[in-house]
Protein backbone atom coordinates (compact mmCIF):
# COMPACT_ATOMS: atom_id res chain seq x y z
CA UNK A 1 0.00 0.00 0.00
CA UNK A 2 1.40 3.33 -0.77
CA UNK A 3 0.95 6.80 0.87
CA UNK A 4 -2.41 7.71 -1.35
CA UNK A 5 -3.97 4.37 -0.87
CA UNK A 6 -3.48 4.49 2.89
CA UNK A 7 -4.83 8.51 2.38
CA UNK A 8 -8.51 6.89 0.38
CA UNK A 9 -8.43 4.34 3.22
CA UNK A 10 -8.71 7.06 5.74
CA UNK A 11 -10.98 8.80 3.62
CA UNK A 12 -13.29 5.48 3.36
CA UNK A 13 -13.25 4.97 6.72
CA UNK A 14 -13.19 8.64 8.27
CA UNK A 15 -10.61 7.68 10.56
CA UNK A 16 -6.79 7.04 11.26
CA UNK A 17 -7.36 5.05 13.76
CA UNK A 18 -4.36 2.34 14.59
CA UNK A 19 -5.73 -0.85 17.48
CA UNK A 20 -2.52 -2.16 18.88
CA UNK A 21 -2.91 -5.70 19.29
CA UNK A 22 -0.87 -5.75 22.60
CA UNK A 23 -3.24 -9.15 23.23
CA UNK A 24 -1.64 -10.07 27.09
CA UNK A 25 -2.78 -13.28 27.79
CA UNK A 26 -3.05 -12.46 31.30
CA UNK A 27 -5.32 -9.59 30.70
CA UNK A 28 -7.68 -11.04 28.15
CA UNK A 29 -11.39 -12.35 29.85
CA UNK A 30 -10.97 -15.06 31.49
CA UNK A 31 -14.08 -16.87 30.02
CA UNK A 32 -11.27 -17.08 26.23
CA UNK A 33 -9.00 -19.11 28.32
CA UNK A 34 -11.03 -22.40 27.81
CA UNK A 35 -10.69 -22.05 23.69
CA UNK A 36 -8.02 -23.22 21.32
CA UNK A 37 -5.90 -20.29 21.02
CA UNK A 38 -7.60 -18.12 23.56
CA UNK A 39 -5.32 -15.14 22.21
CA UNK A 40 -6.14 -15.68 18.66
CA UNK A 41 -9.73 -16.06 19.57
CA UNK A 42 -9.51 -12.66 21.68
CA UNK A 43 -7.74 -10.85 18.17
CA UNK A 44 -10.90 -12.44 16.27
CA UNK A 45 -13.57 -10.87 18.41
CA UNK A 46 -11.55 -7.53 18.74
CA UNK A 47 -10.90 -7.08 14.87
CA UNK A 48 -14.26 -7.92 14.32
CA UNK A 49 -15.64 -5.81 16.67
CA UNK A 50 -13.43 -2.25 15.47
CA UNK A 51 -13.00 -3.18 11.91
CA UNK A 52 -15.42 -0.56 10.60
CA UNK A 53 -13.47 2.32 12.49
CA UNK A 54 -9.96 0.96 12.36
CA UNK A 55 -7.97 1.85 9.37
CA UNK A 56 -4.83 -0.25 10.88
CA UNK A 57 -3.86 -3.18 13.38
CA UNK A 58 -0.97 -3.44 15.38
CA UNK A 59 0.18 -6.65 16.69
CA UNK A 60 2.83 -6.04 19.31
CA UNK A 61 5.26 -8.88 18.69
CA UNK A 62 6.72 -9.04 22.31
CA UNK A 63 2.83 -10.47 23.38
CA UNK A 64 3.23 -13.09 21.01
CA UNK A 65 6.84 -14.25 21.42
CA UNK A 66 6.81 -14.07 25.04
CA UNK A 67 4.62 -17.52 24.79
CA UNK A 68 7.18 -18.72 22.51
CA UNK A 69 5.84 -20.69 19.40
CA UNK A 70 2.22 -20.90 20.60
CA UNK A 71 2.50 -16.90 20.39
CA UNK A 72 3.62 -17.11 16.91
CA UNK A 73 0.68 -19.38 15.78
CA UNK A 74 -2.21 -17.32 17.83
CA UNK A 75 0.06 -14.34 15.63
CA UNK A 76 -0.16 -16.17 12.42
CA UNK A 77 -3.67 -17.02 12.74
CA UNK A 78 -4.59 -13.08 13.74
CA UNK A 79 -3.13 -12.55 10.35
CA UNK A 80 -4.74 -14.50 8.30
CA UNK A 81 -7.85 -12.61 9.59
CA UNK A 82 -6.25 -9.33 8.83
CA UNK A 83 -5.41 -10.43 5.42
CA UNK A 84 -8.96 -11.10 4.50
CA UNK A 85 -9.90 -7.60 5.03
CA UNK A 86 -7.58 -6.65 2.23
CA UNK A 87 -7.06 -3.23 1.53
CA UNK A 88 -9.33 -1.85 3.98
CA UNK A 89 -6.82 -2.71 6.43
CA UNK A 90 -3.05 -1.41 6.71
CA UNK A 91 -0.61 -4.24 8.97
CA UNK A 92 1.97 -3.05 11.43
CA UNK A 93 4.60 -5.35 13.05
CA UNK A 94 5.77 -3.25 15.82
CA UNK A 95 8.88 -4.80 16.61
CA UNK A 96 11.53 -2.34 16.78
CA UNK A 97 14.19 -4.10 14.85
CA UNK A 98 17.33 -3.20 13.40
CA UNK A 99 20.47 -4.76 13.23
CA UNK A 100 23.62 -4.86 11.01
CA UNK A 101 22.62 -4.79 7.68
CA UNK A 102 22.67 -8.55 6.61
CA UNK A 103 20.95 -9.13 9.93
CA UNK A 104 17.99 -6.35 9.36
CA UNK A 105 16.99 -8.00 5.46
CA UNK A 106 16.92 -11.40 7.79
CA UNK A 107 14.38 -8.83 10.08
CA UNK A 108 12.29 -7.76 7.01
CA UNK A 109 12.33 -11.23 5.43
CA UNK A 110 10.70 -12.42 8.62
CA UNK A 111 8.12 -9.66 8.67
CA UNK A 112 7.26 -8.96 4.75
CA UNK A 113 8.71 -11.89 3.02
CA UNK A 114 5.47 -14.47 3.06
CA UNK A 115 7.14 -17.20 1.79
CA UNK A 116 9.70 -16.95 3.84
CA UNK A 117 8.40 -16.82 6.98
CA UNK A 118 4.74 -16.78 6.93
CA UNK A 119 4.27 -13.42 7.44
CA UNK A 120 3.70 -10.40 5.41
CA UNK A 121 2.93 -7.07 7.01
CA UNK A 122 2.92 -3.81 5.55
CA UNK A 123 4.91 -2.05 7.66
CA UNK A 124 7.47 -2.78 10.42
CA UNK A 125 8.74 -0.43 13.34
CA UNK A 126 12.43 0.28 13.42
CA UNK A 127 14.90 1.29 15.55
CA UNK A 128 17.77 3.60 14.22
CA UNK A 129 20.57 3.10 16.45
CA UNK A 130 22.51 1.41 14.44
CA UNK A 131 22.42 3.80 11.67
CA UNK A 132 21.61 3.47 7.78
CA UNK A 133 22.51 -0.17 7.00
CA UNK A 134 20.17 -1.42 9.86
CA UNK A 135 17.47 0.34 8.07
CA UNK A 136 17.71 0.47 4.68
CA UNK A 137 17.07 -3.41 4.17
CA UNK A 138 13.73 -2.75 5.19
CA UNK A 139 13.25 -0.02 2.26
CA UNK A 140 14.11 -2.80 -0.31
CA UNK A 141 10.47 -4.03 -0.26
CA UNK A 142 8.26 -2.77 -2.39
CA UNK A 143 4.81 -1.42 -1.06
CA UNK A 144 6.22 -2.13 2.18
CA UNK A 145 7.21 0.66 5.16
CA UNK A 146 9.60 1.26 7.98
CA UNK A 147 8.11 3.17 10.55
CA UNK A 148 11.87 5.31 12.49
CA UNK A 149 11.59 5.41 16.22
CA UNK A 150 11.89 9.51 16.32
CA UNK A 151 10.30 10.58 19.27
CA UNK A 152 8.75 7.69 21.63
CA UNK A 153 6.23 8.12 24.01
CA UNK A 154 7.78 6.84 27.43
CA UNK A 155 9.33 8.89 30.54
CA UNK A 156 12.92 6.70 29.08
CA UNK A 157 12.35 8.84 25.97
CA UNK A 158 14.46 11.95 27.96
CA UNK A 159 17.20 9.46 28.13
CA UNK A 160 18.73 10.03 24.88
CA UNK A 161 16.14 11.21 22.04
CA UNK A 162 16.49 14.73 23.59
CA UNK A 163 20.33 14.55 24.04
CA UNK A 164 21.63 17.98 22.44
CA UNK A 165 24.56 18.75 20.36
CA UNK A 166 26.54 21.27 20.05
CA UNK A 167 24.57 23.00 17.72
CA UNK A 168 21.67 22.75 19.82
CA UNK A 169 19.62 19.83 17.75
CA UNK A 170 18.21 16.90 19.89
CA UNK A 171 19.09 13.43 18.72
CA UNK A 172 15.56 12.92 17.28
CA UNK A 173 15.55 15.72 15.13
CA UNK A 174 18.91 14.56 14.13
CA UNK A 175 17.40 11.37 13.25
CA UNK A 176 14.65 12.43 11.44
CA UNK A 177 17.17 14.66 9.51
CA UNK A 178 19.34 12.11 8.53
CA UNK A 179 16.82 8.88 8.04
CA UNK A 180 14.27 11.19 5.82
CA UNK A 181 16.69 11.13 2.69
CA UNK A 182 16.93 6.90 3.28
CA UNK A 183 13.69 6.40 1.76
CA UNK A 184 10.76 8.33 0.65
CA UNK A 185 7.11 9.35 1.68
CA UNK A 186 6.02 5.95 0.23
CA UNK A 187 7.87 3.98 2.22
CA UNK A 188 8.86 5.41 5.22
CA UNK A 189 6.75 6.64 8.57
CA UNK A 190 8.31 8.20 11.87
CA UNK A 191 6.77 7.16 15.36
CA UNK A 192 6.24 10.45 17.16
CA UNK A 193 4.36 9.87 20.59
CA UNK A 194 1.22 11.87 21.59
CA UNK A 195 2.42 12.78 24.87
CA UNK A 196 4.85 15.43 23.57
CA UNK A 197 2.12 16.60 20.54
CA UNK A 198 3.72 20.10 20.83
CA UNK A 199 7.19 18.30 19.70
CA UNK A 200 4.99 17.43 16.35
CA UNK A 201 5.37 21.19 15.01
CA UNK A 202 9.12 20.93 15.11
CA UNK A 203 8.97 17.20 13.32
CA UNK A 204 6.56 18.67 10.58
CA UNK A 205 8.87 21.23 9.99
CA UNK A 206 11.74 18.17 8.90
CA UNK A 207 9.12 16.08 7.62
CA UNK A 208 6.11 17.70 6.18
CA UNK A 209 4.88 14.73 3.65
CA UNK A 210 5.78 11.54 5.94
CA UNK A 211 3.21 9.90 7.79
CA UNK A 212 3.14 9.46 11.01
CA UNK A 213 2.26 6.70 13.59
CA UNK A 214 1.70 8.33 16.93
CA UNK A 215 1.43 6.22 20.16
CA UNK A 216 -0.04 7.63 23.35
CA UNK A 217 -3.50 8.36 22.96
CA UNK A 218 -5.60 7.20 25.82
CA UNK A 219 -3.85 4.46 28.28
CA UNK A 220 -0.57 6.98 28.10
CA UNK A 221 -2.37 10.27 28.43
CA UNK A 222 -1.85 12.26 24.86
CA UNK A 223 -4.80 14.51 23.45
CA UNK A 224 -6.33 13.68 19.83
CA UNK A 225 -6.63 17.18 19.26
CA UNK A 226 -3.54 18.23 20.25
CA UNK A 227 -2.12 15.49 17.67
CA UNK A 228 -4.17 16.61 14.77
CA UNK A 229 -3.71 20.42 15.58
CA UNK A 230 0.31 19.89 15.60
CA UNK A 231 0.54 17.14 13.11
CA UNK A 232 -2.21 16.52 10.40
CA UNK A 233 -0.84 17.10 6.60
CA UNK A 234 -2.23 17.53 2.95
CA UNK A 235 -3.10 13.68 3.43
CA UNK A 236 -4.34 13.45 6.85
CA UNK A 237 -0.60 12.25 7.76
CA UNK A 238 -1.22 10.21 10.75
CA UNK A 239 -2.18 7.01 11.90
CA UNK A 240 -3.31 7.23 15.80
CA UNK A 241 -2.74 3.95 17.55
CA UNK A 242 -4.83 2.98 21.10
CA UNK A 243 -3.97 -0.16 22.34
CA UNK A 244 -5.04 -0.70 25.66
CA UNK A 245 -8.22 2.00 25.86
CA UNK A 246 -9.26 -0.34 23.38
CA UNK A 247 -8.61 -3.88 23.64
CA UNK A 248 -9.10 -3.70 27.62
CA UNK A 249 -12.33 -1.73 27.93
CA UNK A 250 -13.60 -4.53 29.49
CA UNK A 251 -13.22 -7.57 31.16
CA UNK A 252 -15.80 -9.30 30.86
CA UNK A 253 -18.09 -11.16 28.23
CA UNK A 254 -19.34 -7.76 26.68
CA UNK A 255 -15.55 -6.58 25.66
CA UNK A 256 -15.58 -6.60 21.94
CA UNK A 257 -18.88 -4.64 22.26
CA UNK A 258 -16.95 -2.18 24.22
CA UNK A 259 -13.97 -2.27 22.32
CA UNK A 260 -16.15 -1.43 19.65
CA UNK A 261 -17.92 1.29 21.49
CA UNK A 262 -14.72 2.93 22.41
CA UNK A 263 -13.38 2.65 18.75
CA UNK A 264 -16.28 4.18 17.55
CA UNK A 265 -16.05 7.24 19.96
CA UNK A 266 -12.70 7.96 18.42
CA UNK A 267 -13.65 7.02 14.87
CA UNK A 268 -16.11 10.20 15.39
CA UNK A 269 -13.53 12.78 17.01
CA UNK A 270 -11.47 11.80 14.03
CA UNK A 271 -13.71 12.13 11.39
CA UNK A 272 -14.94 15.74 12.88
CA UNK A 273 -10.97 16.50 12.78
CA UNK A 274 -10.80 15.42 9.04
CA UNK A 275 -14.35 16.75 8.11
CA UNK A 276 -12.71 20.69 9.30
CA UNK A 277 -9.27 19.74 7.11
CA UNK A 278 -12.06 19.47 3.91
CA UNK A 279 -10.60 15.82 3.97
CA UNK A 280 -14.00 14.11 3.54
CA UNK A 281 -17.39 15.22 3.50
CA UNK B 1 25.38 -17.06 35.54
CA UNK B 2 27.46 -14.37 36.95
CA UNK B 3 29.97 -12.58 36.54
CA UNK B 4 32.68 -14.45 38.39
CA UNK B 5 30.72 -17.63 37.68
CA UNK B 6 31.92 -16.78 33.41
CA UNK B 7 35.11 -15.75 34.80
CA UNK B 8 35.54 -18.95 35.74
CA UNK B 9 34.33 -20.51 32.89
CA UNK B 10 37.18 -18.93 30.52
CA UNK B 11 39.81 -20.30 33.00
CA UNK B 12 38.54 -23.55 31.87
CA UNK B 13 37.95 -23.77 28.68
CA UNK B 14 40.91 -20.62 28.38
CA UNK B 15 39.46 -18.72 25.53
CA UNK B 16 36.32 -15.90 25.72
CA UNK B 17 35.03 -16.91 22.23
CA UNK B 18 31.62 -16.86 21.49
CA UNK B 19 30.27 -18.51 18.39
CA UNK B 20 27.37 -16.18 17.06
CA UNK B 21 25.18 -18.72 15.23
CA UNK B 22 23.99 -16.46 12.03
CA UNK B 23 22.94 -19.98 10.46
CA UNK B 24 21.40 -18.21 7.41
CA UNK B 25 19.55 -21.33 5.71
CA UNK B 26 20.57 -19.84 1.90
CA UNK B 27 24.41 -20.37 3.07
CA UNK B 28 24.58 -24.34 4.58
CA UNK B 29 26.23 -26.54 3.23
CA UNK B 30 24.36 -27.87 0.60
CA UNK B 31 23.62 -31.46 2.18
CA UNK B 32 22.22 -30.59 5.02
CA UNK B 33 18.83 -29.64 3.16
CA UNK B 34 17.53 -32.83 3.06
CA UNK B 35 17.64 -33.44 6.70
CA UNK B 36 14.56 -32.76 8.39
CA UNK B 37 15.85 -29.75 10.21
CA UNK B 38 18.60 -28.37 8.23
CA UNK B 39 19.54 -25.68 10.46
CA UNK B 40 19.29 -27.18 13.64
CA UNK B 41 21.18 -29.90 11.92
CA UNK B 42 24.07 -27.29 10.85
CA UNK B 43 23.87 -25.77 14.42
CA UNK B 44 24.17 -29.00 16.57
CA UNK B 45 27.29 -30.45 14.25
CA UNK B 46 28.89 -26.60 14.50
CA UNK B 47 28.02 -26.61 18.31
CA UNK B 48 29.66 -30.19 18.97
CA UNK B 49 32.64 -29.65 16.79
CA UNK B 50 33.58 -26.44 18.51
CA UNK B 51 32.06 -26.33 22.06
CA UNK B 52 35.69 -27.09 23.86
CA UNK B 53 36.80 -24.02 22.73
CA UNK B 54 34.01 -21.41 22.59
CA UNK B 55 32.55 -20.75 25.82
CA UNK B 56 29.54 -18.68 24.69
CA UNK B 57 27.40 -19.26 21.81
CA UNK B 58 24.92 -16.28 20.35
CA UNK B 59 21.59 -17.05 18.04
CA UNK B 60 21.14 -14.37 15.82
CA UNK B 61 17.72 -14.06 16.38
CA UNK B 62 16.61 -12.73 12.55
CA UNK B 63 18.02 -16.18 10.98
CA UNK B 64 15.61 -17.99 12.69
CA UNK B 65 12.67 -15.67 12.44
CA UNK B 66 12.86 -15.39 9.14
CA UNK B 67 12.17 -18.87 8.72
CA UNK B 68 9.01 -17.79 10.85
CA UNK B 69 7.53 -21.14 13.05
CA UNK B 70 9.88 -23.18 11.40
CA UNK B 71 12.73 -20.90 12.22
CA UNK B 72 11.56 -20.87 15.79
CA UNK B 73 11.57 -24.87 16.31
CA UNK B 74 15.18 -24.84 14.86
CA UNK B 75 15.77 -22.31 17.44
CA UNK B 76 14.50 -24.22 19.66
CA UNK B 77 16.01 -27.36 19.28
CA UNK B 78 19.46 -25.70 19.38
CA UNK B 79 18.80 -24.05 22.85
CA UNK B 80 17.72 -27.75 24.30
CA UNK B 81 21.00 -28.79 23.03
CA UNK B 82 23.26 -25.90 24.12
CA UNK B 83 21.54 -26.35 27.53
CA UNK B 84 22.74 -30.05 27.58
CA UNK B 85 26.22 -28.23 28.47
CA UNK B 86 25.06 -26.33 31.74
CA UNK B 87 27.18 -24.05 32.87
CA UNK B 88 29.57 -24.44 30.04
CA UNK B 89 28.12 -22.96 27.76
CA UNK B 90 26.90 -19.22 27.78
CA UNK B 91 24.11 -18.18 25.62
CA UNK B 92 22.94 -15.34 24.15
CA UNK B 93 19.73 -14.36 22.22
CA UNK B 94 21.07 -11.42 19.84
CA UNK B 95 17.51 -9.58 19.26
CA UNK B 96 18.96 -6.02 19.71
CA UNK B 97 15.25 -5.66 21.38
CA UNK B 98 14.05 -2.35 23.70
CA UNK B 99 10.13 -0.97 23.91
CA UNK B 100 8.07 0.64 26.27
CA UNK B 101 8.54 -0.82 29.93
CA UNK B 102 5.22 -3.30 30.06
CA UNK B 103 6.64 -4.45 26.31
CA UNK B 104 10.48 -4.83 27.30
CA UNK B 105 9.04 -7.28 29.59
CA UNK B 106 7.14 -9.21 27.41
CA UNK B 107 10.66 -9.33 25.49
CA UNK B 108 12.26 -10.65 28.72
CA UNK B 109 10.06 -13.05 28.67
CA UNK B 110 10.12 -14.64 25.21
CA UNK B 111 14.25 -14.89 26.08
CA UNK B 112 14.41 -15.54 29.68
CA UNK B 113 11.09 -17.60 31.18
CA UNK B 114 11.26 -20.87 29.94
CA UNK B 115 7.54 -21.32 31.45
CA UNK B 116 6.20 -18.93 29.34
CA UNK B 117 7.70 -19.00 26.15
CA UNK B 118 10.05 -22.35 26.02
CA UNK B 119 12.88 -20.52 25.64
CA UNK B 120 15.99 -19.76 28.67
CA UNK B 121 19.12 -17.60 27.46
CA UNK B 122 21.27 -16.51 29.59
CA UNK B 123 21.60 -12.92 27.87
CA UNK B 124 19.87 -10.84 25.76
CA UNK B 125 21.33 -7.96 23.16
CA UNK B 126 19.24 -4.76 23.92
CA UNK B 127 18.85 -1.48 22.12
CA UNK B 128 19.27 1.95 24.36
CA UNK B 129 17.38 4.14 22.24
CA UNK B 130 14.14 4.55 24.06
CA UNK B 131 16.11 4.86 27.29
CA UNK B 132 15.73 3.66 31.08
CA UNK B 133 12.02 1.99 31.09
CA UNK B 134 13.06 0.04 27.92
CA UNK B 135 16.03 -1.81 28.88
CA UNK B 136 15.76 -1.79 33.08
CA UNK B 137 12.67 -5.19 32.30
CA UNK B 138 15.31 -7.13 31.38
CA UNK B 139 17.53 -6.32 34.43
CA UNK B 140 14.56 -8.16 36.41
CA UNK B 141 15.40 -11.47 36.20
CA UNK B 142 18.30 -12.91 38.20
CA UNK B 143 21.21 -14.67 36.82
CA UNK B 144 20.08 -13.18 33.69
CA UNK B 145 21.86 -10.26 31.78
CA UNK B 146 21.41 -7.11 29.19
CA UNK B 147 24.05 -6.76 26.61
CA UNK B 148 23.43 -2.93 26.10
CA UNK B 149 24.58 -1.85 22.58
CA UNK B 150 26.99 1.22 22.87
CA UNK B 151 29.27 1.05 19.73
CA UNK B 152 28.56 -1.17 16.73
CA UNK B 153 30.56 -2.44 14.57
CA UNK B 154 28.97 -1.54 11.67
CA UNK B 155 29.54 1.42 9.15
CA UNK B 156 26.08 2.75 10.18
CA UNK B 157 27.51 3.42 13.99
CA UNK B 158 28.88 7.33 12.49
CA UNK B 159 25.22 7.87 12.24
CA UNK B 160 24.14 8.20 15.52
CA UNK B 161 26.62 6.69 17.56
CA UNK B 162 29.17 9.55 17.45
CA UNK B 163 26.10 12.50 17.40
CA UNK B 164 28.68 14.59 19.82
CA UNK B 165 26.78 16.65 22.24
CA UNK B 166 27.61 20.98 23.56
CA UNK B 167 29.89 19.36 26.07
CA UNK B 168 31.66 17.11 23.68
CA UNK B 169 30.36 13.97 24.40
CA UNK B 170 29.42 11.34 21.93
CA UNK B 171 26.02 9.74 22.32
CA UNK B 172 27.65 6.13 22.76
CA UNK B 173 29.82 7.30 25.74
CA UNK B 174 26.16 8.98 26.79
CA UNK B 175 24.71 5.78 26.47
CA UNK B 176 27.79 4.18 28.75
CA UNK B 177 27.28 7.00 31.35
CA UNK B 178 24.03 6.93 32.00
CA UNK B 179 22.84 3.49 31.41
CA UNK B 180 25.87 1.95 34.16
CA UNK B 181 23.87 2.41 36.97
CA UNK B 182 21.09 1.05 35.87
CA UNK B 183 22.27 -2.04 36.87
CA UNK B 184 25.52 -3.87 37.80
CA UNK B 185 28.77 -6.13 36.80
CA UNK B 186 26.85 -8.78 37.02
CA UNK B 187 23.72 -8.46 35.14
CA UNK B 188 24.70 -5.90 32.22
CA UNK B 189 27.39 -5.82 29.40
CA UNK B 190 27.99 -3.90 26.55
CA UNK B 191 28.29 -4.05 22.67
CA UNK B 192 31.57 -2.33 21.28
CA UNK B 193 32.54 -3.42 18.04
CA UNK B 194 35.82 -4.71 17.12
CA UNK B 195 36.51 -2.71 14.19
CA UNK B 196 36.94 0.21 16.92
CA UNK B 197 39.37 -1.11 19.00
CA UNK B 198 41.16 1.84 19.62
CA UNK B 199 37.86 3.05 21.51
CA UNK B 200 37.62 0.75 23.61
CA UNK B 201 40.29 2.56 25.88
CA UNK B 202 37.77 5.21 25.92
CA UNK B 203 34.87 2.24 26.96
CA UNK B 204 36.95 1.44 29.89
CA UNK B 205 37.71 4.32 31.32
CA UNK B 206 33.60 4.73 32.18
CA UNK B 207 33.19 0.80 32.28
CA UNK B 208 36.25 -0.61 33.80
CA UNK B 209 34.76 -3.84 35.29
CA UNK B 210 31.73 -4.71 32.64
CA UNK B 211 32.27 -7.44 30.91
CA UNK B 212 32.22 -6.47 26.81
CA UNK B 213 30.98 -8.28 24.08
CA UNK B 214 32.90 -7.73 20.79
CA UNK B 215 31.66 -8.40 17.30
CA UNK B 216 33.26 -7.70 14.29
CA UNK B 217 36.69 -9.95 14.49
CA UNK B 218 36.58 -12.16 11.51
CA UNK B 219 34.49 -11.33 8.11
CA UNK B 220 33.94 -7.95 9.77
CA UNK B 221 37.57 -7.20 10.15
CA UNK B 222 38.70 -6.48 13.59
CA UNK B 223 41.79 -7.49 15.17
CA UNK B 224 42.02 -9.29 18.44
CA UNK B 225 45.13 -8.52 19.56
CA UNK B 226 44.06 -4.83 19.73
CA UNK B 227 40.19 -5.63 21.91
CA UNK B 228 42.44 -7.77 23.74
CA UNK B 229 45.49 -4.85 24.51
CA UNK B 230 42.41 -1.92 24.76
CA UNK B 231 39.38 -3.93 26.35
CA UNK B 232 40.71 -6.50 28.57
CA UNK B 233 40.35 -6.44 32.37
CA UNK B 234 41.39 -8.45 35.63
CA UNK B 235 38.41 -11.14 34.89
CA UNK B 236 39.32 -10.92 30.89
CA UNK B 237 35.74 -8.92 30.71
CA UNK B 238 35.95 -9.64 27.25
CA UNK B 239 33.52 -12.03 25.02
CA UNK B 240 34.60 -11.83 21.81
CA UNK B 241 32.74 -12.45 19.21
CA UNK B 242 32.93 -14.79 15.97
CA UNK B 243 30.26 -15.48 13.04
CA UNK B 244 31.07 -15.85 9.65
CA UNK B 245 34.71 -17.27 9.69
CA UNK B 246 33.61 -20.20 11.84
CA UNK B 247 30.44 -20.87 10.48
CA UNK B 248 31.35 -20.75 6.98
CA UNK B 249 34.80 -21.81 7.18
CA UNK B 250 34.31 -24.44 4.34
CA UNK B 251 30.78 -24.90 2.29
CA UNK B 252 31.15 -28.55 1.96
CA UNK B 253 31.07 -32.10 3.91
CA UNK B 254 33.99 -30.65 6.39
CA UNK B 255 32.28 -27.66 7.58
CA UNK B 256 32.37 -29.11 11.06
CA UNK B 257 35.87 -29.81 10.86
CA UNK B 258 37.10 -26.47 9.59
CA UNK B 259 34.80 -24.58 11.54
CA UNK B 260 36.62 -26.30 14.78
CA UNK B 261 39.88 -25.78 13.44
CA UNK B 262 39.22 -22.09 12.72
CA UNK B 263 37.36 -21.86 16.65
CA UNK B 264 40.83 -23.56 18.08
CA UNK B 265 43.11 -21.75 15.79
CA UNK B 266 41.51 -18.45 17.27
CA UNK B 267 41.52 -20.17 20.84
CA UNK B 268 44.96 -20.79 20.86
CA UNK B 269 45.84 -16.76 20.20
CA UNK B 270 42.95 -16.04 23.12
CA UNK B 271 44.94 -18.74 25.87
CA UNK B 272 48.13 -16.57 24.77
CA UNK B 273 46.63 -13.58 26.08
CA UNK B 274 44.85 -15.09 28.73
CA UNK B 275 48.68 -16.18 29.88
CA UNK B 276 50.19 -12.73 29.19
CA UNK B 277 47.63 -11.32 31.45
CA UNK B 278 48.20 -14.20 34.20
CA UNK B 279 44.76 -15.03 34.12
CA UNK B 280 45.40 -18.86 33.01
CA UNK B 281 48.37 -20.76 33.55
Amino acid sequence: MNRQQLFELIQRKKSFLCVGLDSDINKIPKHLLGSEDPVFEFNRQIIEATSDYAIAYKPNLAFYESRGIKGMQSLERTMVLLHSFGNDVFTIADAKRGDIGNTSTQYAKAVFDEAASGFSFDAITVAPYMGEDSVKPFLEFPGKWAIILALTSNKGADDFQFFVSSNHTPLFIKVLETTKGWGNTDNTMYVVGATRAEMLSEVRKIVPDHFLLVPGVGAQGGSLQEVAKYGMNDVCGLLVNASRSILFASSQADFAGQARDEAHSIQLEMEQLLLQKGMVQ
